[in-house]
């Protein structure tokens, strides 16, 4: 039986603010073996995601905290090396919660198959797995967005928003994204295809909003909250629908969240405010991935990977989530 | 041709928080003759609402402001007493438009014929006017309670908040109102079937909340804001509906409006705040009454009116809405 030597990442304390190194404790030891039912994985590529921040605070909150010494809850896909499942055998491509680590023993049922001839492994973490997975079902699902719609979206060169921008293009609406930086705002309007883009570091994004809204809001695709989620609140059209899907400007913050003070705008304009998780849509992934493959396959819908190697640089990589400095999904490269 | 002798509030200036008596002009002139078309209205009693609050702002809301020196607007219900339409004889009752005035001339078909065997001129305001309707549809169509649930509403003893907790023990929620005093809570409890009540001035509301919602809250009907409505988006259950109705703790505000800093509830949750404005609902106004009418004739719908004599005590008795000292659907008898 071959012996893997395992690193990961457990959560050593509980951050205040933006997560420090010593945050975590760095552990090396020997993968355990499967036991029956399980699988061995060797991890190849994790997801950071914003998300991961919120799983390492105390209390309840939409999926059970992090417990500390626990290894870091993380999305990954990579490759079985060993099984004790009929289900799964050495040499196929899987996706599942195997955390921030080398190696992760797990129930076979736990993981996803892949097929890598239709997609790279770093996709099956962005457009076709949770981010694109999201963008899918709290556009669809939650904005229900028409053709000729103004749908706007923030975070817009993120993995969720470039995702809802081109698939709110596929449905006819005009799309403006807001993101941070030249670089973004050019990537969305060239790349992805969106109708304008806001900078929100260089402009005034309530005035940019009446620019390039002339006609108001109509979906409002939230991943920031603060004063961005105001600016737009101040204008969606009257039955306007408001996906609440993070809040990545609060994350790290120290002090209360501040709460929209217009939101009476919801009052005046009869429009709702609603939140979306991706994992209550799981029995529809199916239909999603095939959607969105096709798009995918017919040039429609594209994702981008910033892609940073070394395991070991996990603190710091997930950093660049909260100062904006990735482009495209951040994936860590075991 | 008889001559009546109007006399009339006009707006004078904007408030600055809680509108004071030199903000109004009483004025007394001759009231017009209707024109073909039109009918001239001796209005017997008028409605009082927060929502007048928000009409003498400048800047657009849900409907115009009132305009400085126009006649303050309000719903009313009077009697036909000379008429140029053929929809409408002297001697008819009707509700409409009115305004804060003795005499209304109007057109006819800006106003709804009554039929005062069914109810008395002021429930034509309360459960049969516009607070009925807006809980009625507010409840109904936008919390969509289902039986079993538990249903908060705040301004529970207010014309709209008792109508729906009403409604939802008709629907066979569990119901359980928030509101100022011990009269106020024994009314809805012991008058209006509520299975519980809060008194907001004398108990810690995210307490009571915990004791009284042992299950959470799947539909929380929001007159209030402010505090409340922060103390009940911290309670509520996975795929809540929050109807935001109004925000009577916001409207004399001379600072801006604090949000909710816990709306991420919402994200949490996967729960929904949708604003609703009565006017919307407009075509189903008969299929409401209907309803209502009938709930009331078997007993299970009940409203009460708190009447004050004198249409030149309209600024003093404006003010009881929102120091909270009305017992029931304010109304003023001309």
């Amino acid at each position: 039986m071959t012996e893997y030597n395992n690193r990961q990442f457990r959560l050593a304390a509980r951050p205040n603010g933006l997560p420090k190194r010593s945050d975590w404790e760095f552990v090396e030891e020997p993968a355990r073996q499967p036991d029956t039912g399980e699988v061995l994985v060797k991890v190849e590529y994790i997801s950071l995601d914003p998300a991961m921040r919120g799983w390492m605070n105390e209390g309840k909150s939409y999926v059970p905290q992090v417990e500390i010494g626990d290894v870091m809850r993380a999305l990954a896909v990579g490759k079985v090396v060993s099984s004790k499942s009929e289900s799964l055998a050495p040499g196929d491509f899987v996706s599942g919660p195997f955390g921030v680590q080398a190696y992760a023993t797990i129930p076979a049922k736990q993981c996803g198959k892949l097929d890598i001839t239709v997609a790279t492994l770093p996709q099956y973490l962005n457009v076709l797995g949770m981010p694109g997975m999201t963008a899918y079902f709290g556009l669809l699902d939650v904005g229900e967005p028409k053709a000729g719609e103004t749908v706007v979206v923030s975070g817009a060169a993120g993995a969720v928003g470039a995702t809802v921008g081109q698939i709110a293009k596929i449905q006819g609406c005009r799309v403006v994204g807001i993101a941070g930086g030249a670089e973004k705002c050019r990537y969305i309007t060239e790349k992805c295809g969106f109708d304008a883009a806001i900078d929100y570091k260089a402009e005034d994004v309530a005035a940019a909003l009446k620019r390039t809204c002339p006609d108001g809001i109509d979906v409002y695709f939230d991943n920031v909250g603060g004063e961005i989620l105001e600016a737009c609140l101040a204008r969606i059209n009257l039955h306007a629908r408001i996906v609440l899907c993070g809040a990545i400007s609060q994350y790290n913050s120290t002090t209360p969240p501040k709460g929209p003070a217009n939101y009476l705008s919801l009052l005046i304009n009869r429009a709702r405010m609603q939140g979306m998780i991706v994992f209550d849509f799981a029995s529809r992934y199916q239909e999603a991935g095939r959607d969105m493959a096709g798009w995918m396959a017919a040039g429609k819908l594209h994702g981008r990977e910033d892609i940073v190697a070394g395991l070991e640089t996990f603190p710091e990589t997930l950093l660049k989530l909260f100062s904006g400095e990735n482009n495209g999904k951040l994936v860590l490269k075991v």
